[in-house]
């Protein structure tokens, strides 16, 4: 039996969608008929149970009936049953390589969920879940037999509290929606320049004068110790340290590395303040505040950080140099090395293993400790050819607005690397950076394009079509809002810069723009952490769905090209919309800035749209437009991309694969049926193409190999 | 001065969009320049002060972070002051006729914000946060003098959570909203047939077997009596009795009139069981329950119901007949009114004063007894004649789901009423019954109408225009979703209609559609509280946003009727979408009953928007269609407009307006510029238009006076 069915080629009897899974499972057989959900289907144990199971079931009927409507009521059911076969509780808090194995088996007469643990029962009840459609008979799950088990076992979600501030709920809706798509580690990183954000009963300077009140108290931070384990969710801490510590030392100056009053960083970058690494004073606290985070932290791994050490204040520093020579250590990254060394004893005599970005690599390291990488594809392998265990990191950087193919080609261990090397992955950990994200704006800067990366460290890795991930992440990115999580919420952000007044065209131009990442942001203005994040980038989202969409739409007309050549007249509205928007949206804009900035881009909106709507008009009649026509017009298409704050107007990829087809058709060569919708894709570059970083027309298996071959790295890391 | 200037003509400097506020205060004089709202904004008392206050503040600044996306922040702030001036605290639990007036002034440099109490403190901050808008220079509130007092001191909302339960979530995201537009007492309908929702500790089994486990722990009830009392609102708990009491009967059936086991009733109507009245043992239970219940609920005001009585259990029992024989009661009118007589007693007992819908009037009954009339404007004109004070519900029924504007004729004390008879009337209440309505579906239920039903209570009794109303509203409706109420929430909703697949025309579909309340439901199939409310008809709202606005606009292009005719291109887009909509939806339809049903309603919205098309082209090119064409076209609408699936097609009333201005424009009258928006009123009749309904054509002030002279009613109670 193949050992993997994709799935999008197996569309269900009852409708012409593909099965909406995501992560895809490793093997799913499709079978006839469907069982039916109505108020009598019921969840019954037939195995091990505990109360940690029993809170799932409850969780999981809850879903169910936000999902179709159908009231969760306890009494009277007589109907289809879900039969759950857990054999054991497995560890009680989530541990790193338990089994998160499970077999779901439905029938139109009954369901049925084996798994070892309590946490593959989890990971079987979400798949269950993505399986709810409505069907011919009311809502419905698709007779199947999946057998499924992860690919990696860490695969995690890294949050940066510090630079905007998190409450309690956003981690919570957030662990939610990791847990939808089968994530188990959820990596805390709780201080940095920006804030201090947990806290410390033993130094409690650390929170009051590190994070402008904004910090989790330990209560809190053990409720949501008790989500993620409720959720089959590690959750690893990061304290980084020694650089990135500038908060830590608004409330004790005595750790840093110079002399000097300290107040937490407002900017965003990499700063001078540096934990001394050669007094004894700074071991002794560590040691204390270790031991109170081992001690409220569970999980046996311990992030240091690690990463962006600027030296400055120890060459400055007399006595720390004396002490490097004294020490024989030959340089600022010895420094390093030197200190990392002595936490890593303190962390040991806790019982924990050290984690570390890419940087804490260095002679001497304890061989135990996992490297996370995110420089590039050099370090993890460098790391593995050392025989330490690692995460990839570099290439699942969600702050970077990067859209979801990219990081879906990025494969922690792919095919070309070594049995022994790839042993070691443990798997890779998306990066969210907060410096262009807050509470209000962060899960739509994770959220849908997280659900991608989850699939790539579940799913076997020969699962990488792109077009059948888009598809099923389209449905799922629906699907994860009814978790909770806030990501497709984006109209209540659009109503307010327009004073809640009615504005169709402010949402039209928000469904073919898109929010440009890091990259484009910092060099934009002068940002700090006091410059409200209220504008239309930070409402829109990184990708847009609909541009992707009517680019699909036109690509399947195209490739049915003989006879008559009917669009989907979505794509002459849009157009026509789109041409419209500029006129419409400028009464709105008087006086209010938070408007007038989208003016030029509404215009280069309009532009495109009728450059769009005459090459549509060409392709309809078969005519071949006036010769240079096209070259003119890709030209004001580049003039047109640029980004008009911070914003990108996804619109013009769409014109330009209709400028592409329109050079295609004054060929003499027919289309071709097949590979038609790859054949937009190097259109989707322009300015999203970022120099090292993986280029998307190379084939996916050239992709795998060239993320080997990199030589620099696209990427600052920012914890 | 006038009383009151009429905001919606004073276009602030800044915008050209009026003034947001509903409900409208009572005066307002607009100043120059606007107050910076920005990340140093302060908020200061410099008066009383007390924690109620300050937790006031802190909830004020935090909406003021998620209207302006300026994070909340306390420290070193420098910028604008807002002064807050609260005289004293006034009552800890709000009172009836408490003083909620406050003086709001705004000038460039500062804002001050003057109360007798903290109530009217809290009514400010709402006018504030209403005021908050977009200007050229960052956010900003408009420079303005505002005194303002409430019209009636008893301004309601009644919510049914016996029918559909309703979480404490619900609740309390209800209660923000309430108070957002001012109004001040929450009427909790806490039991009847289909449930029994509160728990009694003396009587536990009336929600062990009254409840399905759906019921507020005592704990829960004090949990929202605090966060009403916080926002100013009065809890009045409603114990519906002798009737309506089916679920008192699951636990304790000795109660009733007739043996036998009781179950919890799961249709909708008015049923038999019914309270004895004439066992002592019937009082000794209820002396006990409001003993219980009385303390629970600090409010001096307790509700008994007392509607919708049935005489059956009465008139089968030989006992009762014996009793009502043995003390002179005539029939089941004096029975029911001895057993008001005697609850009333053990109201008193507790200090509390007894309400009850119209049917608790009879003789006998104690002269500080309130009567909420829901049957008809002479059951309140009643009520006053024989000195009771009286609320208003008659006209406010929001489950009918009319228009706003019908809601906001309705004046509880019309001009014409005697002096002495309108001193008798305290307000008015909302009434919310649940039959088809559920905790996902109430909030689009109640909101944005009950914002125009806030309006008529609170401001004075000549703001009326509906225009300006419906203007406010829409962009009230926006700012209101900042409190967290979900009523705009409708596309996840609609998500799960198509299995979370993307479905641009459906949502077109949506905007366009209107759901029908109780009266086009109840017959259109057998509802019970087991039937999901889960399609389409649940997810849409019950008045389209966007018909109105559209013709709106339309009858602004025709109002300036010289020269060229250029309609918004939203107009024709609109049209065209709709015209597109059918073809597109089949596909999705395919095995999916949700949407099957709706392909009618689809193809005759393909078929009205054709018509429009062609009205769009005549007027436009200022053409005469055919003799008859208009008429035929007419009759056609009235084929498309009626009813399918339970919902209402709006969009017919644009192209019926369309038709109406066709045939003006065949006239040789030319248009005038005055009234045009009142022109098309009338159209938006058709199915809309119920009898006994204060009918729509009338002008203000005789709707206002025909309300009290109506014959018939068309409610049912539901309480």
């Amino acid at each position: 039996m193949a050992r993997c069915l994709f799935i999008p080629l197996l569309l269900s009897a009852a409708s012409a969608a593909p099965l909406p899974l995501v992560p895809m499972p490793q093997q799913v057989t499709l079978s006839t008929g469907a069982l039916k959900i109505d108020s009598n289907f019921q969840v019954t144990t037939t195995a091990y149970s505990d109360a940690r199971l029993q809170s799932a079931i409850k969780r999981f009927t809850t879903r169910l009936a936000n999902q179709t409507g159908i009231p969760d009521q306890s009494r009277d059911r007589q109907g289809a049953v879900l039969l759950i076969e857990c054999q054991q509780a497995g560890p009680t808090y989530p541990t790193l390589s338990e089994d998160e194995s499970y077999i779901l088996d439905i029938s139109p007469a009954t369901a049925r969920l084996t798994a070892r643990t309590t946490t593959g029962t989890l990971r079987g009840f979400e798949t269950f879940l993505q399986l709810v459609r409505p069907g011919p008979d009311g809502f419905e799950v698709p007779a199947l037999h999946i057998e499924d088990r992860p690919r990696f076992p860490w695969r995690g979600l890294m949050l940066d509290v510090a630079r905007h501030w998190m409450p309690v709920a956003v981690i919570e809706r957030n662990l939610d929606a990791m847990a939808a798509v089968k994530l188990n580690v959820f990596h805390w990183h709780l201080s940095d320049d920006q804030g201090f954000r947990v806290e410390s009963k033993r130094y409690p300077k650390l929170q009051q004068e590190g994070s402008d009140g904004n910090f989790y108290a330990q209560a809190e931070v053990r409720e949501v110790l008790a989500y993620a384990r409720d959720r089959g969710i590690r959750v690893v801490p990061e304290f980084d340290m020694p650089g990135h510590t500038t908060s830590w030392f608004a409330g004790y100056p005595e750790l840093a590395s110079a002399a000097g009053a300290y107040k937490i960083e407002r900017r965003w970058g990499v700063f001078e303040p540096t934990m001394d690494p050669t007094r004894e004073e700074t071991y002794t606290f560590l040691d204390n505040f270790i031991g109170e985070m081992a001690a409220l932290f569970p999980d046996p791994y311990f992030h240091i950080g690690g990463d962006e050490v600027v030296d400055k204040q120890w060459k400055q520093s007399a006595s720390i140099q004396a002490f490097a020579r004294a020490h024989k250590l030959a340089g600022s990254r010895d420094l390093q090395a030197y200190f990392n060394q002595r936490v890593e004893k303190l962390l040991k005599k806790r019982g924990k293993t050290m984690i570390g970005w890419d940087e804490v690599l260095s002679p001497g390291l304890p061989p135990e400790t996992v490297i996370q990488s995110w420089r590039g594809p050099t370090s993890l392998a460098d790391a593995a050819a050392k025989g330490y265990r690692s995460l990839l990191s570099y290439g699942f950087y969600l702050d970077h607005l990067k859209p979801a193919s990219d990081h879906y080609a990025n494969d922690p261990a792919p095919p070309n690397l070594p049995t022994r090397e790839a042993a070691l992955i443990l798997g890779g950990e998306a990066c969210m950076w907060t410096e262009y994200a807050n509470a209000e704006t962060v899960d739509s800067r994770i959220w849908p394009r997280m659900a991608a990366i989850a699939e790539r460290l579940w799913s076997p890795a020969a699962v990488k079509d792109t077009d059948s991930m888009y598809e099923r992440l389209d449905i799922v990115s629906r699907w994860l809002a009814l978790t909770g999580i806030q990501h497709r919420a984006s109209q209540i952000l659009l109503d307010r810069l327009t004073g809640n007044q009615p504005a169709e065209p402010l949402r039209i131009l928000a469904q073919v723009s898109e929010a440009l990442g890091i990259d484009g942001r910092r060099t934009a203005r002068r940002y700090t952490s006091l410059v409200p994040l209220n504008r239309f980038v930070d409402a829109i989202p990184p990708e847009s769905e609909l541009v992707r969409d009517l680019i699909r739409a036109a690509a399947n007309v195209l490739s049915r090209d003989q006879g008559e050549r009917s669009f989907n007249p979505d794509l002459r509205l849009s157009l026509t919309q789109w041409a419209s928007v500029e006129p419409r949206l400028r009464p709105l804009a008087r006086n209010n800035p938070l408007l007038t900035e989208l003016l030029p881009l509404a215009a280069n909106l309009s532009t495109a749209a009728g450059i769009g709507l005459r090459a549509l008009d060409f392709l309809e009649r078969r005519q071949t437009p006036p010769a240079g026509w096209i070259e003119q017009q890709i030209q004001e298409l580049d003039r047109l991309e640029k980004p008009v704050a911070e914003v990108r107007l996804a619109a013009i990829r769409l014109v330009r694969f209709l400028l592409a087809q329109l050079r295609q058709q004054a060929k003499p060569q027919p289309l071709a049926n097949s590979n038609v919708r790859s054949r937009y894709k190097p259109l989707c570059n322009g300015p999203r193409t970022v120099p090292n970083w993986t280029p998307r027309r190379a084939p996916a298996h050239a992709l795998l190999r060239n993320s080997f071959v990199a030589k620099g790295s696209l990427y600052e890391n920012e914890g």
